[in-house]
């Protein structure tokens, strides 16, 4: 895509913030989800970052990438543990404080009426959110998220996360769709590379990738499209599969 | 941990390098295996950072980390195809050229004989490599990765990556190794912030880490203690187990 194209897309970073994904002992599977449904929605995602549950650390990194973007979100270190230092890390970059949240604590107490399960001074906890932020619904299992500025804060929990993500969409959603096309390609980088920089060299708009797989014996490349050009996408796949036949190389799509 | 303790540990930064993980087309595999892997060979992974294919993107990315760690481990973008932009761009970062290397040649050349595939002009680019790198043996496809200055370059296929890393790593492991013991405890943090909050205060060289899991009804804790100090583990261990026991909490490890 060209500089001018992706200026059209609202811009996103995503930070995990989890010692246990810096570890190893959890494989984070949000970063999947959010790309996914970044690119589904208009917003152009252009980094993640995966940082510890530090004070310091979140306070820089959530500076820095809000200053640079539409959107950051954040996952994880929301709950009611000592490790949990998200909230209070993102109050202490904006120089706010944290409070007790009326509507949070009156949701998080309607959520344990309901499971019969007693509403402590720990759970309290999750209804401290940073003076000013906006409440994000959490369907699930009630402990808010939150919004201030342009950062978003979701937990860690992939499918609590999911469901209050889905709803905050229409919300943050831009106004252009990057559109793609696939070409799944059974041979390996080596032999289609100057087909496709040849495609690739013609049209500034489109962005050509190239991903190989390496299962042997099944080795191949798969060709993605990527414009907001729909004339173009067409064109160049059109192009691309002509030459694909011409080269008597095998591929699908 | 305690800041010291930390000190005792080599520190890396690993950045993936991929339009492809960013559009959520591809689910990253590398960052869970390199992080488990540096947790296993003493190596203190401190932040993950998935960028672009964009030369000035990756320039600053890799100059910042490089700075500031013991190793910058990069993923991707080492390819043939005209996406692959990660050797120019380190090249770039640190001002060498990019210059064919002798012997990653004489190696391609080697493989693609033994596979009885034309070693052709494309793929000779993967013998291009900055000026003064030492070269990474790829035991699974041959196109090697490199080291310059403190940063590992490796391919974004999990399989050759894998192969490439494991044989790097007695060259790259720390003196310490982190002592970790985990406790599997059925009940929702809400229930026992407080007792694991209680063991961590007395214990500024220990890390405990609470990890909720939510799949209803299974609904529970994971509790992680992490440290140097093997003494320390193990009474902070049996301290937790007791409180547990105590406050009639279910839990296994």
């Amino acid at each position: 895509m060209s500089k001018k194209q992706i200026s059209k897309l609202l811009k996103a970073s995503l930070v995990v913030i989890g010692n246990e994904i810096l570890s190893g002992r959890t494989n984070d599977k949000n970063i999947n989800f959010i790309a996914k449904r970044c690119d589904k929605i208009g917003i152009y995602l252009n980094e993640v970052r995966v940082i510890p549950d530090d004070k310091e650390y979140i306070k820089q990194t959530i500076l820095e990438l809000s200053n640079k973007n539409d959107y950051v979100f954040t996952t994880g270190g929301i709950g009611p543990t000592h490790d949990d230092l998200t909230t209070e890390s993102i109050a202490y970059a904006f120089d706010v404080k944290v409070e007790v949240n009326e509507e949070a604590i009156r949701r998080l107490k309607h959520h344990y009426k309901k499971m019969k399960v007693q509403f402590n001074e720990v759970r309290a906890k999750m209804a401290n959110i940073p003076s000013g932020a906006e409440l994000i619904d959490n369907p699930v299992s009630a402990a808010p998220g939150f919004i201030i500025k342009n950062v978003y804060v979701f937990p860690g929990v992939p499918s609590i996360l999911q469901e209050m993500f889905f709803n905050i969409e229409p919300k943050i959603s831009g106004n252009y769709r990057v559109l793609t096309k696939n070409i799944k390609v059974k041979a390996p980088e080596g032999e289609i590379a100057l087909i496709i920089k040849s495609v690739q060299d013609k049209y500034d708009e489109l962005t050509i990738g190239s991903y190989p797989y390496f299962q042997p014996p099944d080795i191949g490349s798969n060709i993605v499209l990527r414009t907001l050009n729909k004339v173009i996408i067409q064109k160049a796949f059109n192009e691309l599969v002509e030459k694909f036949k011409k080269a008597k190389i095998l591929y699908e799509f």
